[in-house]
Order: structure tokens, then sequence, then C-alpha cells
């Protein structure tokens, strides 16, 4: 059992055949050329290769639609779920929607239709329409009666959604509760009334939080007169939180946009994804040069000056970047809002007046040694300023951002550091020039 | 009902009574003072109570250990599922736990006892022991009644799991196919072969990671000889992977540890978190500080040298936090292993490459207008060596990171920026000398 267990890890190692998970002859299949892949999903049984394409990752899925037949894609675009249905059709171009669109039955197209309408990001991109309903009056040995019937078709069962003749959601039932009645009671007096439900145009990362917060398997997803439309489900919550973790990581080095796997992505989309900004930070710096520029007969005068330069202008940068994190996991994790603003702003005063004067009597010990007691002030007094202007920079940024309705984690890491960099030049090099040559 | 389930989005006005999620009455009980919260918290149901303990966060789960009688606590806690009530119990000092365990019965003292002993981390120290299991001889019929009468203390009975005379784990079976099977089919017929199960000692992150992969609801946990000894559930799976991804989001800003809420944290905390590394880096920077020194003469000569210092350094820096981000987290979410690491480093490589050449070409434009031709040629060989040693650096530390045992996420940023930063200072100012003096 344990020794079974072990493979999953090695799944290069595993063959393919159809007594492994579709999760991992998913991986098998990425690893492969487009028609290796094609005659190996074709040699699984339908709706094995349905739930097998379902877990390839967007580039492969459409590459693979491309070598498909449209018979072949139909078919198994029939049998995958609603919403890992309506997300492929959201890939293709119009030319292959349209290609697909007629080799499908009446339901799932205007299933798609219908799911790949809502725009990206939002609940109802990543919701699905395979969940069971039931009515108040039903009992529930009528309603277990319906469930088994439905079973089959829908993405779970464990929790049922109750529905007036509108169609609007008044409650919700689990299976447990249901095998637990008797089965006479109605399901109006076994359901719970659901109060949880999230609208299709809330953020997919808030109704994902949501779903991690109350520890439940799925969410409805209602329209705006309460009509239930669809709902997310655990599996989906985490791909959302994963796939968000792993943006912000990378926006915080500077990605534009996200590097799906670095080991399999080309060099040339690694190129592309990395040069924009260390181009545009190369200006950036080139301005702290500029501002050296400015104090070049300082700097002839007092080339000790120089040493410390590095320590300086690096301190602000750390510092900075260390409160624009702290800030942009929090607000990620709704820890922080915007209106905490002015609340937060004072108590990074504190904290970094705290740690400026701990770095200045650190470094001011070096600078007593290198140049004697002039220069031990000027850099004590630098440290302490830049210190402490970084880390409200840093912490200010991403609300900033978030303000003017851009992503706060574009703020972390090199962006701080270079603000920091030419902050550290001005305030080191005024300071040394009044007090030094003045 | 979505102006209802907006209300979430704002606990702090929401009122404290028995109609609201446990999620939401924690979140207002970690906003009470100690007294407060105690009596808010006495105020609800017990089971409600056990399960608003259970959300709670660690601080003040403890601090409200500490002024609830040892009777209030023991009855909180015999209330609260196994794997919460271990948490808990961990959390303790050996005087509480000494002072809580007499209160509670055998059964609960015994599974505390069982699920405290996993050391922290693994698969042991998350899973829980309010499952269900069944045997193969049972009929369908028999084990839907055996899982009605378990049901009320299982965390879980959407899949149930199926064990042999000595407890060794053969299968499971979910709820959705007992409903659908004849009464009269036995176990063995309708359960599924398990071939997922983990180890106890396991790292609870790799089995997280195995959750979200196959999209189960549960994944159970066997001992060393297959033993059925817990399961795993999908909200745990989501909090690991949450807090992995906090903690790599922070260790990339250098905090040693966790800060679970920047927002109520004190600010003592948050000096001592951040101090440690900003004045480590302070030293770290003195390095690049003491190389500049080694050129002190060079300097002198050539003034408008300095005024590069800044885009070269930042540059190396910038493009090896890129790259050790990407490998960071693609070695977090299992995409690159350790055997990957030379192929990496031939495509990091490559990428590098063209990166510095391109960064070359636009920093030497601005040479040739400061400083001629020569100046040119030397900012721009540097700003190659520069870019390509920085990558190759930063995609090589978490590898190297990761072969010594330590944490890689530890790797990035500020780390790789002052190994660049002293680097870079030496490969400029060789070159600067090499050419323009020597």
């Amino acid at each position: 059992m344990v020794d079974e267990a072990r493979e999953k890890e090695r799944p290069r190692e595993a063959v393919f055949d159809a007594s492994q998970h579709p999760a991992d002859l998913a991986e098998l299949l990425e690893e492969m050329n487009l028609d290796q892949a094609r005659a190996s999903l074709l040699s699984l049984p339908l709706s094995l290769g349905a739930d097998t394409f379902a877990y390839l990752d967007p580039e492969t899925q459409v590459g693979l639609a491309k070598v498909l037949t449209r018979g072949e894609l139909a078919a198994i675009v029939t049998e995958m779920n609603g919403d890992d249905r309506a997300d492929l059709f959201n890939r293709l171009t119009p030319k292959q929607q349209n290609a697909l669109l007629p080799g499908l039955a009446q339901a799932e197209r205007e299933d798609i239709r219908r799911l790949a309408a809502h725009e990206e990001g939002t609940a109802g991109a990543i919701m699905t329409s395979d969940y069971a309903t039931l009515t108040v009056n039903l009992t529930v040995k009528d309603a277990l009666g319906k469930l088994r019937r439905e079973a089959p078709d829908k993405e779970t069962i464990y929790r049922t959604y109750v529905l007036d003749a509108d169609r609007r959601l008044i409650g919700s039932v689990r299976l447990q509760t249901l095998i637990l009645a008797s089965p006479k009671q109605k399901i109006a007096e076994v359901m719970e009334r659901e109060t949880r439900a999230v609208s299709v145009s809330d953020d997919q990362e808030e109704v994902a939080q949501a779903i991690a917060k109350y520890d439940v398997i799925a969410l409805p997803v209602v329209d705006e007169d309460g009509r239930l439309v669809g709902i997310v489900t655990h599996d989906d919550a985490i791909d959302v939180l994963q796939a968000e973790a792993t943006e912000d990581f990378q926006k915080a080095a500077m990605m534009t946009s996200m590097v799906e796997n670095i080991g399999t992505a080309s060099i040339k989309l690694l190129y592309r994804k990395r040069v924009y900004w260390l181009v545009l930070l190369v200006f950036g710096n080139l301005l702290s040069g500029a501002g050296l520029a400015l104090y070049e007969e300082t700097i002839a005068a007092y080339v000790v000056l120089v040493f410390f330069l590095p320590v300086l202008i690096a301190s602000g940068g750390n510092a900075g970047s260390q409160s624009s994190t702290l800030t942009i996991r929090a607000m990620a994790t709704g820890d922080v809002e915007m209106k905490d603003w002015g609340r937060m702003l004072l108590r990074e005063l504190s904290v970094a007046l705290a740690l400026g004067l701990t770095m200045a009597f650190a470094v001011s010990a070096i600078g007593l040694f290198r140049g004697g007691l002039e220069l031990a002030f000027v850099v004590a007094i630098s440290m302490l300023i830049i210190v402490v202007a970084g880390s409200l920079v840093g912490m200010s940024m991403p609300f900033l951002l978030s303000r003017l309705g851009l992503d706060p984690a574009t703020a972390s890491g090199p962006l701080i550091t270079s603000l920091a960099d030419i902050m550290g030049v001005l305030v080191y090099f005024s300071i040394a020039t009044a007090f030094l040559i003045g």
C-alpha cells in the first residue's frame, strides 16, 4: 500500500494504462509529442479519456484539439464536466470553436454558451453546472430516489441545493443528513438555510478563500435575482488558491505573467517574460547613477563615501521589500484592507524607527573605523532616514497600487528596491555634502 | 441571498450569536480581549463553541485555555474533532497539558496521545481519526446502517475505508456508490481498490499537493504495516497549502518565521522577526564596500565609473532573483527536482546570455554618451558577465540549499541580491582597472 502510494511521486516511470489516475495519465501525456499523446489518449476508455483531457495543462489541451478529428474531440468534450468543457472552449480559437459546436448535442452546446459567457476571474468562470437540486416539498425518500437517478451525471451529490419555484436558492441539504433522516420527513424539515451563496460576478479568489475559510466541499453561485446558476467545488478552489500564490510569487520577481512550468517552458518564452522588467529597471537604476552624478565633487573629494553606498542603498531596499511583502500577503489573505492604511503607517513608523536605529548603530561602528567621527555620523543618520523612508514606501506602495486598480503584488521586490536605491543615493550624498563639504 | 453572502466580508459588523458560522465567530472572538472572549465563547451551545474554538488562531486558543476553568476547557476539548484537539494539545505547556488530561474521558486521552505523538510537518500531525470504516463482507444495506449509526461522530462519511481483519487498508467506497448499489451487494463488489494511501511520516505539503492533484475529499494515512491510522481531509490540505505559500512568500522577504497577521501582530514581534536578517545583510553589503575599497585608485581616477555602479549591481541581483523565484516555486510545486539541476543550468545559461546581451546593449548606449567608447565597452562587458553570473547563482542556490537540507525559499530576494552586489563590484572594477588603468 505504502509502496504503491510512493508511485505517484515518480510518474515518469509509470506505465500509461487505464489503471492510472487521470491526473497521472495527464502528466504522462504532457511529456509525449502530440501524435503519441493523441494515440495514447484514444487508447483509453472514453470516460477516462475525457477525465484525463480535463487534467491536461492548457497548452497540451489546445495542441491535442488540433490533432484530434472533429468527431474524436466532440466525443471527449461531451463526456467532460461542464466547467472543464467551458474552460477548454474559452481556450480554442473561434475557428476551432465553430468546428466543435456542431458535433455536440443541444444540451452541451447551451451549457457551454452559458458557462463560457462569464468574465475570467469571476465565480461564474470557475463554477460548474453539474449539481443536483431538490424542492422543499419532496420527502427524504423521494429526494434520495431523485439523487440515485441523477448521481452519475453530477460532480457531487454530497450537498444538494434546495430551490423554490423560481429556481431561487433557499437552502441545502447534505447527503449525510438525508441518510440519517426518516424517509417520510420533508426536505423543508431537514435542510439548512443557505446564507453563504456567492454571486456569479464575485472575484474567484474571494470565493476560493470563502471555501477555505468555511471548510465546505462547495459553495453555491447565484445570479442577481438569487437564482442558483452553478456551484464552485473545493478542488477548483484549491487550484485557484495555488495559481494565485504562484502568481503573487512570480510577480514579486517581476514576471509580468505566469510561467506555468519553468522546467518545460521554452527558452524564448522565458526570455520574453523576463526581459521586459529587467530592461525597465535598467533605466530606473540609471536614475540612481544620474543622482550620483549630481554629487561628483563630493565623491571626488571623499572617495571613502563610495564604500558605504552599497550597504546604505541595499538596506533601504531590504527594509522596504520586507514591509511590502508583509502588506501584500496580508491584503491577499484579507487580514488588511484599504481602510487600515493610516493605522498601518503609524505601526510601520514605530517598527522602522527601531529597525533604523539598530542598523545605524551597526554601521556607524564601521564608519568610525574607516573614516572617523564625521563619516560615522553621516553614515548613521543616512541609514536611519533611508531605512524609515524605505519601510514607509514599501508598506504604502501596495495600498497605492490597489487604489489605482493595479495588482499590489507588482509592488514587491525590485520595484521597491529601485525606488529605495534612488532615495538612498539622494539622502546619503545630500547629507554628506552638507556635513563634509558645506 | 446575495446580500447575505456579502455579510461575510464585514465580519466586524456582524453580531456574535449562534446563527453565525464558527469561522466568523472565531474572527469576532480574536478581536475581543480574553475576558470578553471567554464570556462570549461560553454563551454558545457547547458543540458550536467547540467548533468555534477549533477555528481560532493558535495565540487566541492558548490565551483562552489560560482563562477557562479546567472543567470548561475539558468540555470544549471533548467536543472537538480529533485532529483539532491534538493540535491544541501540542500548543499547550506541559503544565496545561497535565491539568487538562484528567478532565477528559479515557477514549479522548488515548486519541490525543496517539495523534499528538506524530512529528510536526508530517501527514500524521494533520490527520484526523474521525473516519468511518467497513469490512469487505458487509452487505451494502448493513454498511449504510453502520454509517447511519456512526455518522454524527465522524468528520466525513462521504468516503469510507475498507479494512481487512488486521486493519490493513484494502479499499474505499463512496457514499454515492453505496446509495446507488443494490442493498444486497457485498462491499467487496462495490469498493475501489485503494492505491493512493500516504504514510504517517510523509511530508504534509506533499500530502496536501496529492489531495490538490487528485481532487479528492480526503486521503487515507497508513502506518508502516499498511494499517489505516487516519485520514487527511481537503480542508486541512487547503490550510497547509495556504500556510506554505505565505511562508515561502515571507521567506522571500527574509522573515525568519511566519508573522500570522501583520495587522494585529505586536510591534515588538515585527521588530524581532525583521531585524535579524536586516542586520545580517548589513554585514553582507559591507563586503561590497570592502570590495570597492580595493579599487580606490581606479575610482579616484575615473569617478564616472561610480555612476554605473547602481545599475550594474542591481541588474545582477534582479536577474538572479527572477531565476531563484522561478526555481523555488517550481521546486515547491514539484515541477522541478534535484536531478534536473544540470539540465536547468544549461537552459538558464541560454536565457541569461540573451538577457545579458540585451541589457549590455541598453546600457552601453548611455556609457557611450557619458564617457566615450572605452567606458561603454567596460560597462557593456561587465553587464553581460554580471547578468549571466547572477542568473546562474540565482538558479543554483535553491538546489544547493535543498541539498544541504535547508529550505530553498530562504535563497530568494535579498540573499541573492547581496551576493550579486559583491560579484558585481568585483567584476565591474576588475574589468575597469584592466582596460582603463592597466
